[in-house]
């Protein structure tokens, strides 16, 4: 399956913090075909560091896309069946504007003078997407970690648009403990002096920083039993301590490694702001409780968590079901058994994809 | 009570790297008076950024020691029974000779010239003291973290010198988890521009690559939980988003200020060298199993463990206690309940002062 790579413009977009930007590039890719009726779109949002390749193989590098076990024809979401999209967020690097991008009002990047932005002003964005494809209804909404939060974000923000939602290892608000890994990682990166306040396109980037950030994010993604059965102790390409502080440990060297390549496709400024929506998403925000913000919510809810995802804990995803349930919502809800961690919904996605697949045909069914 | 603080100096140390250094200044501090028969002597370990000023009033800062909740006259350990030594660790920046001492070979500071030393270096070190003060044998060696793991060293090599051992929030060895978050330290002061490989003394420290890495080890020490209770989502000195990068939630200012204040009293080669001790740390190192490892200890055993900590996991202590059971040694083994995560052992010591109080009565009891 080849990915095609869209990128469509729009005028502006009115923010959450009162800004207005524009005009704002939003790449995408879609799988499969629209129908007639329009009524089989999937979005697909995706989790902090991906971007629209979301599956297939891209023209432009060969590769597949993050979640291309799960996207394509015979996967969990079939695209014989549905018509996915992908987009990459607002804030992002890959294609979308962002503070990479070139503010045409100065003719250089927007580094840090690049608004704010919020998950609800990424979904704002996907809205125009979709009332531009002429989509009435998106038949699910659907993605993991910071993929989830948008997709609670649709089912609370726009209910008469999505007829399913599935938030995947989510939550409905970040944790102290999750700020506080983010805000490790931003303050790992305005530390490097590369950063220098944003201003670093066209120089060195702050690939340390970045790269600090990113060994954080790998070691938060991972669970205790899947770096033990990864790496255990065993050192790297050596039988004794080198008693030195060069690698010792595969572990040090996978994290060196993940964090130097990730200084390759990822801008630097593009997590401050990502990390920092993600920090200040909360459903409850400007409503009474979790209960209040659910009241509009009218979609099938498919909720899934993982045993040993210890960033985006279980009882988080339950606090979603509960809520869900006390309002009378139709709400499945699966914990799945995995060692994988918060990776387990890109890897570990046998069961995850049963689910998914038999959720969407029932309420494809259902679809009037 | 003000504590007796002192420096030993020592000709010299062979070190498990085949290095030997010298001479060696060793900071301690001693708390309640040696009986007679020298036979009410515990050895305080203490954990990763901890000092010899364990406990009283310290007459150059005026500051409380690190776990004077727990020694003192009718606490934990009773200093009206026993007599309290708490030494710096080699490779430490609080006295005892590392990184940031002169060289005398040099006239300049070893920086990243100073051996990588293990956690064997730093018992073999106290042992020259405990052989200096004439102690026949130690009524306990006790600490938490990796002061646990000293202990537990201690133990293994040393058995005809230590009643007892009480190793707290502890491990056998590092795991990959373990060995990762203090890779990330090492890799952010490294990153910073002002380690300049070490060389940074008499200049300005890498300071901002010091923060991030406490900050990361903040996170580790507490729980969920507890960073739930003590921050949640709680904006600093504001109703609403700043919508710009300074400091939003309660927790970024409280990372940011623990993180500012550790380079005030700690050097950043002194982390590396004892991050690397720890992760180097492996009871069974040339021996067949952790069996093995412990055949030759003799000293009665109390373990503890804490159910929110999850730096160190519970299952950590009990692979202790079952190779000791499995050797039929004399161990109790505690986990105690908790929300305070890893910094419960310095925090949460009611039921933890109640437990060593009693054992070490019942040991002092038995003492010949």
């Amino acid at each position: 399956m080849i990915a095609q790579a869209n990128v469509v413009q729009f005028d502006s977009i009115s923010l959450d913090s009162g800004a207005v930007l524009g005009p704002v590039d939003f790449a995408y890719e879609t799988y499969g075909e629209l129908n007639a009726a329009k009524s089989n779109a999937i979005l697909i949002l995706h989790a902090f560091s991906g971007d629209a390749h979301a599956a297939g193989i891209s023209p432009e590098t060969g590769k597949p896309g993050w979640w291309d076990n799960s996207i394509g024809p015979g996967k969990a979401f079939d695209t014989n069946r549905y018509f996915v999209i992908c987009s990459n967020v607002l804030g992002g690097c890959r294609g979308t504007t962002g503070p990479s991008s070139i503010n045409p009002a100065t003719g250089c990047p927007y580094a840090m003078s690049f608004p704010v932005i919020t998950i609800a002003d990424m979904v704002r964005l996907q809205k125009m997407l979709i009332d531009w494809m002429g989509i009435p209804r998106l038949l699910t909404v659907t993605g993991g970690s910071m993929g989830g939060m948008q997709a609670l974000e649709w089912a609370v923000s726009h209910p008469d648009r999505v007829v399913s939602a599935i938030p995947i290892a989510s939550t409905t608000r970040h944790s102290a403990q999750q700020i506080a890994f983010n805000e490790v990682g931003r303050q790992a990166i305005m530390a490097d002096p590369d950063w220098n306040e944003g201003n670093y396109y066209g120089r060195k980037p702050p690939a340390r920083g970045l790269a600090v950030a990113r060994m954080v994010g790998h070691i938060t993604y991972m669970s205790d039993d899947s770096m033990r059965e990864k790496f255990g102790r065993r050192l790297r390409g050596k039988d004794n301590f080198s008693f030195a502080f060069d690698v010792d440990f595969e572990v040090e060297s996978y994290l060196r490694y993940r964090g130097g390549e990730f200084v390759n496709r990822f801008d630097a400024n593009s997590y401050l702001y990502i990390t920092k929506a993600m920090d200040y998403f909360d459903l409850t925000n400007g409503r009474s409780s979790l209960a209040a913000a659910l009241e509009s919510a009218r979609a099938r809810f498919l909720v899934i968590s993982f045993t040993s995802d210890w960033l985006y804990p279980s009882y988080q995803s339950q606090e979603i079901v509960g809520a869900l349930r006390a309002r009378n919502c139709d709400v499945a809800y699966v914990e799945l058994e995995s060692n994988y961690g918060h990776d387990a919904f890109l890897v570990d996605v046998a069961e995850q994809s049963d689910l998914i697949r038999g959720f969407l045909a029932s309420t494809y069914e259902k679809v009037p």
